[in-house]
């Protein structure tokens, strides 16, 4: 449960930020958001004001929502016509997240609030988002101890000749016997999870939606995405690629499995993906261009011959080689192609070198980690090495 | 796969309703709402004019998706500069999903296409996937096969004293081998739903944000819905209501288990609620009205001493018996106050009516349905007994 004292510390940071940003205030209403600063996910609206105390309307359930939240101000939420009167405040300009509130929920607002400019809130909030507290680096720090001890027990059901699903199937059964949420929240429209991937060689090449260096080929063309009915191969690699959800907090992680052995190419793009998560994880610093890492990254790929499987197939190659991890899969920042600005000590991100070769399978690494003065730290305790079965 | 012809009939439908409703066509960006149209849910926009052909452009993965596509002219997305030229049509009024659409998207398309209106086509929509062809009906069919058959399994694996998320990890886990998909799209704002409910009568009567007569506890203040860690108890029900998704279709069903024996209360409320299957099912025909439908399974609960609990805890009843299911979960129609439209043939419902009592536990049935000149066809074979163990 949230404490009240780290309730404060999100939403004096957020005040800090509106009043850089010359917003009077933001009315969250996507529940992630409202979570983040609340401490309920019930079905809600906070306004927090740039300077003063915010306050939340709870639809449903009002008594869990009163329960939960660290706001002092929780209420019911008013009839359309008690709105305005409730809502109070002069503010004449107001943040509202425009990346995932719908056109209905903006009409919704903008007809209770006539005369009120409502602005895009959406990268202020991220950003204030991707800075996590040490409360936070502990629950992350728990989703990895849960995660690394389902990817421990891989050896013991992984079998030559199942079906992709069937390995999804008993990794997804123990990570939800260990606890785990299973909803894995994706802000990005469009992008969406089930989970994690189970995905072999015979597939690993497949392209698709998600902006990822892996798709899957998945059960269905309705469900895209993961682990498909295709059967696991020996001397090939199998990725998997899961999320691990508790309290709310994901964790991301890839580790990769040969029944067999391994192409010495293949090999060769392993140690080269080794090699970058280290170098970034000794350059995840404040004040490191996200941008720079990237290309640095890219560099020592195409130095080591391997551009054109770097973070996709050839052809296919997503810029990127990490992302931002927190309440949801997708956050700030990302190691991207034009994203310019500058880490901050606390950012979490999942740093995830992978190469696509097409029929042959994909391979790499992947951790999360937090981003302080001496470097990158992990925030889970497994062994990157390929488990050879 | 959708065929080409399945994809022509539906977008002739919308093509209808369009016209009906005085908008020139609709751009589609939810990727549920292209798929049901296109045949391929990757990263693209669909735009269907009013009167003419129709043109898909896919984004990520362009491969794919024109592979899937059953849309003639499926092409890779364009620059924003080259957009405005290749969407071509003068089209004035453009239908937009105001339910799904981020604002941010909307403001998007606005500025590529300026000069436009930007109509709400949500209502047109839906209407227009409410109603299923017998391809579809087939889709969700093989839904119900596939889950009634791990339904069938659980007095197998269900214990007294197990952990509901145990129980909840048993259950998916053999959906999951069934080829279970494991997305359960919702549409409505604020809804979220990971595969399904696995609770006893520890949790039962907890309140919470999901709009349905049960939300159980969940693993968190996070994620607030569905298996807790509580213990599984003898002599009292044991709720599962889970949702089977193939092909991205939904099949939804609920079934009761007891460990031992149930109080008398709940086995009247549970004969009552299997009453009300019966009149609804009777009754689902072209021209009902859905609202009498709903008042009547009220009055029902009403005359049997049950008005109290019927479809949620004292105080907290939700104003619905079913609702619409297809590849999203809360489709059109719903069997709820205020939803005064008749039904029409080719409709699916899930048909729900549960009684709840906070600290003994929730009772009653839930099976999905065709709407039928000859009335409710159901879409699974299982026994809706109480199993008792």
């Amino acid at each position: 449960m949230l404490t009240r004292e780290e309730s404060q510390q999100r939403i004096a940071r957020l005040q800090d930020a509106l009043r850089d940003n010359g917003m009077d205030g933001a009315l969250f209403i996507h529940p992630i958001d409202v979570y983040y600063f609340s401490g309920t996910r019930q079905n809600s609206t906070l306004w927090v004001p740039a300077t003063g105390e915010p306050r939340l309307w709870v639809r449903k359930s009002f008594a869990r929502g009163k329960e939960e939240s660290c706001i002092g101000d929780t209420r019911p939420f008013p009839s359309s016509k008690e709105f305005p009167g409730e809502f109070g405040a002069d503010a004449a300009s107001i943040g509202f997240t425009f990346d995932v509130a719908p056109v209905q929920q903006l009409n919704y607002y903008q007809k209770l609030l006539p005369g009120r400019n409502f602005v895009d809130v959406s990268a202020v909030n991220r950003e204030v988002r991707s800075v996590k507290s040490p409360w936070e680096l502990e629950q992350i720090r728990y989703c990895g101890t849960q995660l690394a001890g389902v990817f421990r027990e891989v050896p013991g059901f992984l079998k030559a000749g199942m079906r992709e699903v069937d390995l999804a199937a008993e990794f997804e059964y123990r990570l939800r016997k260990a606890g785990g949420e299973g909803y894995v929240r994706m802000r990005a429209f469009n992008q969406e999870l089930f989970q994690g991937l189970a995905v072999s060689s015979a597939t690993a090449g497949a392209t698709g939606f998600f902006d990822g260096a892996v798709t899957g080929e998945g059960m269905s063309s309705a469900s895209p995405h993961g682990a498909s009915a295709a059967l696991i191969p020996v001397n090939a690699p199998i990725l998997i690629d899961y999320t691990g959800v508790f309290n709310g907090y994901i964790i991301d992680m890839t580790r990769f499995f040969v029944i067999g052995t391994l192409a010495p190419e293949l090999e060769h793009a392993f140690r080269t993906a080794l090699a970058i998560q280290a170098y970034l994880a000794e350059h995840l610093k404040p004040g490191a261009i996200c941008e720079e890492l990237f290309l640095q990254a890219a560099a020592m790929a195409q130095a080591a011959g391997l551009a054109d499987h770097f973070m996709g197939a050839p052809g296919e190659n997503a810029k990127f080689v990490g992302h931002g991890v927190g309440l949801e899969l997708d956050e700030f920042p990302v190691l991207a192609q034009g994203f310019k600005v500058a880490l901050q000590a606390g950012q979490t991100l999942a740093i995830e070198p992978k190469f696509v070769f097409p029929g042959m399978g994909v391979i790499g690494i992947e951790n999360t980690f937090v981003v302080s003065e001496a470097g990158g730290v992990r925030l889970s305790d497994l062994p990157d090495d390929i488990v050879y079965l």
